[in-house]
C-alpha cells in the first residue's frame, strides 16, 4: 500500500471530523485510516468518541491522554515566556495545536502512515497551526484537510455522513463554538460576533460571575522554583494538579475571563472569549517574581521577545527555529526566578499582597528612607552628569536651530 | 547682578524646600530668589504656601496653576502612547516633573535668572527628571540642588530653618512620602518598604477599597476622538474635567490601585503604591479602541515604541529628541482612533462590555460563521503554502541534521 | 460601460505585458484598455513602447515621466530611513512599484476605469507590491493579473500575441532578467541562480569593475540639509541631478555592486545582483552625518525602525499606516541632520575622509586628551557606581546560586 | 593581613600603571601587590614588563598568556553574534577587558587578595568594563583605580614614579593612544580628534594601504562549522591560528580599516580608528552563511539581539544575565550555520564570490525561472489575498476619513 494512502486523522468526535472519515476514504482515496483523539482535558467521554470513529469507518481508533504532557511541555514554557497574545490571550487553545500536530507525526510513524489529516476549515487559525507543526516536524508527510476543500454546510456534512450509514450523533447545535482544555476555554461565534453584546452567564463555564463570587476574599500563595509554579499554599504539586486546582479556586472568585478583539493569522480581527483562571493567576504571579529577581535591562529585552514568542505560538510556529532560540533565552533567565507570591482573590480580581524571593534584587538597605541606608547619594551627581551628558550636548548644539524653528 | 545669582526655586512648601531658601542665599550665594509653586492638582492651599516662601526669605513668590496644561500637554500624549512603566505605572508623578522643569525655565526667562533650583535629594528619580528637563530646554541655566549636597537630616533642616527665623510650619511627619496630582497619587517609604506588608486602608486616599465599593456595578461609556478621550456617558468634556470626574467615579468602585515593584533610574528596585483611577480606565479604553481600529503590524511596532517612550518619560527625557520622534509616530497613528467604549465598574475592576468605532477594522462579514461570510476560504490553502514555505524548507534541509542530533 | 470593463494596464513594452493587452480584451472581457508606460529612468525609447501598445490593441497609450517624483518622493524618504533590506539591498526596484501602483490609481481615476492590470507573474515580489499599493490607495479597484493566471510559457505568449496580429518585436531573450531605474539596476535569473558562479563583467552595466576602475582615487564631498543630499562638491543640485551624477562618478570607481542572498516576500531565498552606485554612497554619507548629529539612544531606536521600514517597503506596504507612522518618526529626526561628508573613491570602495556638521554632537573639548578638556572625570565614579548598581546587586544576591550551579 | 590590603593590579608596563604600584602602596595602603600582565597578542616583550613591575615595587609579577582563551571564549561568541558596535566596531579592544577582569578575579582568588586594581582614567570605556566585570563576577572584591582619582598629568606620573626610585623607562610619547590584541588594533587621540583629518599611513600598522595593496586579487575560502570558522582554504585550523593568518592575508590587501564616530559609555562621541582585518572578513563570511541557512524571521530577531549584545559588550556587561541569555539564543541558532564562503580580496575590499552550505535554505527548484520550478504559482493569489487583507480592510474603512482629510 502506498504510504500516502495511510492516514492519521486528528479526531474530535464532532460532526465535521466524523464526516472526514468517509470523505478521506471515498473522495480522497485513503485506504487505511487511523482516528486519533487526544485528551487535553476537554472533559468529554472519550470512550464514546473512540467508538464513534470506528462506526464512521476508521480502521483504527485510539485515544491519547496528553494532559500531563500538555501542561508540562507546553503550558510551563509558555508561562515562563509570559506568553500573552494581543495583550490578553494566554494561548490556551493555540498551545494545544502543536501538541496534536506532534502526536499526529508520532502516530503516523507508529502506523507507517505517509499522511495526516484534520477537520479544520479554511477560516481559522487552527489549520495554520496544524499544517505548520507537521511541516516543521516532518515535511515529508502529506496533509489532508477535507473540510477546507469540500463545499459542505453543516447540514451537508450530516447528510454526507448519513449517506455512508453514519448517524453523526448530532447534538443540538450550540449557539457558540467552544474549545476546552486544561489550560483554558475558548468561546466564539454566535452573538459574540456582535461587539455591542455584553456577555451573559450561559456563555461562561469555568468561572463564576464576579457578582456571584464569594463576598469574602480568599488568600492563596503560589511558590515558584526556577520559573515553574511548584506549590500552592505551601503544598508541592505536580504541574497538572496545580493547574487543575488553580482553575477551580480562581474560577470560583470570577477570575480568568477574557473578552477581547484578536488579530487572527489570516488577517482578520475577531472577537473571542476565553476563560483562563489558572493561567491568569500564574502569569500575574510569575511576572511579579521576575520583577523582583531580574534586572531591568533583561526584563525589557525579554518583554520584546515575549511578544515575538507569543505571535510565533499563535501563528503555529511552536517548532520553528526562532521560537526554539527564544526558548533557550528564556530558559537561561529562569535560574533565579524562585520565590513565593501571596494573592488575594476577590470578585473577579487577584491582588498581590505579599512577595518574597530567594534571590530578590529588592535590597531594603539601598532603598529605605530610614537611617541604615547604604545607597551612596554622592554618586547621584556624577551619575546624572554623565547620564545627562548627551542631552546637554544635544541641547547646546541645537539651541540656535531650535530658535530658528520658532522664528 | 550676575545672572547666576538670580535663581528660581521649585517650591512645594515642605520642610526641605523651605530650608532651601535660606540655604541658597547664605550657603550658595544667591541674591535674588523666586519661589515658584506649581498647582498640578495636589489639593493644597496654595495661598499659604505662597506666604510661607516670603517668610522664608524669597524675594518673589508665585503660584502657577498648571492643571489644565498638565492634563492636555502631558496626560493626553502619555495616554495616546499607552504609557505604562514596568507594566503597571502610568507615570502620573513622573509626568509632572518635566512640566515643573519647563515652568522653571520659562520663569527663569521672565525674571532674568541664570539659575534654577529644586529640593530633591540624591536618591530618587525626580532629581534626574528636573535636571534633564532643564538641560534639554536650556543647557545654559545653572542648576542648584541644595538637598542633594547638604548633610541635613529632617531635624537638621528644621533646625537650619529656625536659625534663620523661619518656623517651617512643621506638620507631624507622615508615615509615608506622598505625591499627588490630577493624574494620580504616589505613596512610598515607611511600612511599604516591607514587601510582605499588605496595604491597609489608611494608605489609600483616592480609591475605595474593593470590598467597601458599591455592591451594584455601574456602567459608563467613554468616547474617543483621534486618540483623545472626549466624552463621558455621551457628554463632551474638556480633558481636565473628564479626568477629574473619572477619578471620582472609578475611585468609588475601587479601581486604580497599583502596588508594584519598580526599577528606578538610579539602578535600584523599590516598592511603590499608586492610585490612578482615571488613567487606568482611560488606558484600558484607549487600548481597546486601538485594537479595533489599527492593523496588527502597527500595533506590534507601536507597543515596542510605547515601552521605550515610557522609559524615556520615567527617566526624565520628556524633551529628548527620541521621545519627540516617538510622539510624531504616535500622533500619526491616532487619526482613526475614534469610537466609544462601554465599561462596567465593579469592586476593583473595569470590564469592557461594548465597543464601537467609526473606522473599526472588525468586519463582521469577514469573520462570521454565518451565511453571509465574505472571507475567501479558498485563499487559505495558498496563504498557508507560502506562509509556511520557509518552515517547510528549513525542516527539509535540516532533517538529517536533526536526526544526527538525536543519535 | 461597466467601470470594471475599463482598465489601466502598467505597460513595459515587453513580451508578457504586450500579450496582456489582447488577453485582457478577449479572455477577461475588458472593453477599454489604457496602456500606461512609466519612465523611472530605465533608459528605453518610450516612443516606440507607446506605439507598440496601440498596435497591440490598447485604446489609449500614455507615457508618464516620473523620474523626478521617483527620486524626490520615494528615493529621498528611503535614504532618510537608511533603508537597506537584508542588510544589502537599498530597495531600488522595490521603490518603483508603489509609484507605478500610485500612477495606476491616478490614471484609473482620470480615465474613469474601475480596474487596473499588471503583467507580473506569481513568483516574484512585484505582484505583491502592485496589488498592495492599489489595495491601500483604492480598495474599490479591481485588479487583473493575466500573467499570474494564464498557463503560458514565453513561447506561448508570443504565439498568443501573434494570433491577434501582433508581432511582439521579440528581441533575443537575454540570459538574465533586468530591471533598471534611476535608483539602481537589478539582475537575476540565469547563471546567477548558481551560487558558486562568480559574476562576469557582462552582467554589470552601471559600474566599472574595481580592477578596471581608475588607479587614482577621486575625492568628492556630499552636502546634506536636514537629511536630504543637497550638494555635490559644493554645488547645489536638485535631487534627480544629484542621483544621476553620483551614479556616474561612483560607478566609474566600481562602487555600488551588490551580490546577495535575499529573502523574498513569498517565502523563498533568491540570489540577486544590484547596481546602486549613488544610493550606496548616499547611504554611507547619510549614516555618517546622523552618527555625528544624533544621540545614541535615538540612533538605536531608529535602527530598529529602519529594519521594519525596509521590510514594509520590500513587502509592498509603502502606503501602509505603519510605514506612514515610521516616516513621521524619521522626518522628525532629520531636522538637525545637516553637514558635509568628504569621500575618497577608489577601486570598488568609498572611504570617509572628512566630516563636518552644523549641529555636530562631537564636542572636541569633551573628548580630547589634551589640556583643555572639559569632561568632568570626577563624575565617572558616581556614574559607574549607579550604572553598575544592578550588576552588583544581581551578583551579590546570586552568588550562592552560582556556587550551587557549579556543584 | 587584611585581605583588602592585598591587591592584584592589571599591569601593562606603561607609565601610568607603573606609577600605580607605588601609589597603591604608599597612598592607598596596599601591603601586598601582585602585578598581572595579560598577553592578548599585543606583541610586546612581556619579560621586560614582568621585570619592570618588580622594580616598581610589586611583590609578585606574573604574565598570563591568554591569547587562545581570548579568541575562543571571547572572539568566537562575538562572531556568532555578528557583534558590531555602532555599525562598524567589532569590539576588538572591548572584548579584552572582561577577560582581563576575569583574570583579575581568578588571580585575586589564587593570591588571597581582597582587592583588584587597574590604571584606567575616568574618561574612557575601559574603567567601566573592568569595574563591571569584577562587580559581576565577585562583588565582594574592592576595586582600586588610582589613575581615576589622582591629580597627575603624564609628567606628574613620571615624577611620582621617580620619587620612588623608578625610572619608568619612558619612551617618547606617541602621538596616539594605541591598544593592540589578536582581534584588532585601536588608535585614538592626537590628530585623530580632528574630524577633517584624513588619516596618513603612519597611524596604521596591521593593514596595507588599499593603494599599496597588491594589484592582483587573491581568492580565499573560509569554512564554518556551526557558526565557528574552522578552515582556511580547505585547511582546518585552530581558532587562534585562523585569526592570526587571516589578519595577515586580509591586512595585506588593505582590508579591515575602520575610521568612525563612536558613542562612548560615558555619554560622549569620539572618533576612533580600528584595524580588524580578520574580524571584518569573518563577520562578512559568517553573516553570509547565516543568510543562506537561517529563516528570515529568525534573522530579523537575531539582528535586534545582536545590537543589544554589542552594546552590552561595549558597556562592559559581558557577564551580565542579559548578555548570557542572548548567548544562549545565539548558540541555539548556530547548529546549522555550516558551510564555505569564497572571497576575493582586492585593494581594501572583500567580495563574496561563492557560497555553499550543507543546510542551505536556498532551494534552486523553488526559485528558478527555468522549467523544473517547483514553486506553486497558484498559491500566490491566495497568499496575497490574505497577506493583503488587513491593508484592504484598513483602506476600506478609512476611505471616507482620508477623503475628509483632503477636504
Amino acid at each position: 500500500m502506498n504510504p500516502n494512502d495511510r492516514v492519521v486523522l486528528a479526531y474530535s468526535g464532532g460532526v465535521d471530523t466524523t464526516a472526514c472519515i468517509p470523505y478521506l476514504r471515498h473522495e480522497m482515496g485513503c485506504k487505511f485510516i487511523v482516528a486519533m483523539a487526544v485528551d487535553l482535558g476537554q472533559g468529554e467521554e472519550l470512550d464514546e468518541i473512540q467508538e464513534k470513529a470506528l462506526i464512521a469507518g476508521a480502521d483504527v481508533s485510539i485515544i491519547v491522554d496528553a494532559k500531563q504532557r500538555f501542561v508540562e511541555e507546553y503550558g510551563l514554557p509558555a508561562l515562563k515566556a509570559n506568553a500573552l497574545y494581543d495583550n490578553h490571550y494566554p494561548l490556551s487553545s493555540a498551545l494545544g495545536r502543536p501538541l496534536i500536530g506532534q502526536l499526529l507525526v508520532e502516530c503516523a510513524k507508529n502506523y507507517r502512515c505517509g499522511a495526516v489529516a484534520h477537520g479544520c476549515t479554511g477560516k481559522g487559525n487552527d489549520q495554520v497551526r496544524l499544517d505548520l507543526t507537521v511541516a516543521l516536524l516532518d515535511p515529508s508527510l502529506k496533509i489532508y484537510a477535507p473540510a477546507r476543500v469540500w463545499p459542505f454546510s453543516r447540514a451537508d456534512s450530516i447528510a454526507y455522513s448519513e449517506k455512508y450509514g453514519i448517524e453523526p450523533h448530532v447534538t443540538k447545535e450550540k449557539p457558540w463554538a467552544i474549545d476546552l482544555n486544561v489550560l483554558g476555554r475558548n468561546v466564539e461565534a454566535g452573538s459574540i460576533e456582535d461587539l455591542s453584546w455584553e456577555t451573559t452567564e450561559e456563555v461562561w463555564s469555568l468561572t463564576q460571575s464576579p457578582q456571584q463570587a464569594p463576598d469574602e476574599p480568599e488568600y492563596i500563595s503560589i511558590g515558584f522554583h526556577q520559573g515553574v509554579p511548584a506549590s500552592l499554599n505551601g503544598e508541592f504539586l505536580a504541574p497538572l494538579s496545580l493547574f487543575s486546582q488553580l482553575n477551580i479556586v480562581a474560577g470560583k472568585h470570577g477570575i480568568g475571563r477574557v473578552d477581547m478583539i484578536e488579530n487572527r493569522v489570516v488577517g482578520v480581527k475577531s472577537r473571542e472569549l476565553y476563560e483562563v483562571p489558572a493561567m491568569q493567576l500564574l502569569l500575574l504571579a510569575h511576572r511579579e517574581i521576575e520583577q523582583l529577581t531580574l534586572p531591568a535591562d533583561l526584563l525589557a529585552v525579554k518583554a520584546n521577545l515575549e511578544a515575538v514568542y507569543s505571535k510565533q505560538v499563535y501563528d503555529g510556529l511552536w517548532f520553528s527555529p526562532l521560537k526554539s532560540a527564544i526558548d533557550q533565552f528564556i530558559h537561561t533567565t529562569q535560574a533565579t526566578v524562585s520565590g513565593e507570591i501571596k494573592l488575594k482573590l476577590y470578585k473577579g480580581s487577584a491582588y498581590i499582597v505579599g512577595r518574597s524571593a530567594e534571590h530578590s534584587m529588592y535590597v531594603h538597605e539601598l532603598i529605605t528612607y530610614g537611617q541604615n541606608c547604604t545607597f551612596n547619594q554622592n554618586s547621584a551627581e556624577g551619575f546624572i552628569d554623565l547620564f545627562g551628558l548627551p542631552s546637554r550636548v544635544w541641547s547646546s548644539v541645537n539651541h540656535s536651530q531650535k530658535c530658528e524653528d520658532k522664528d
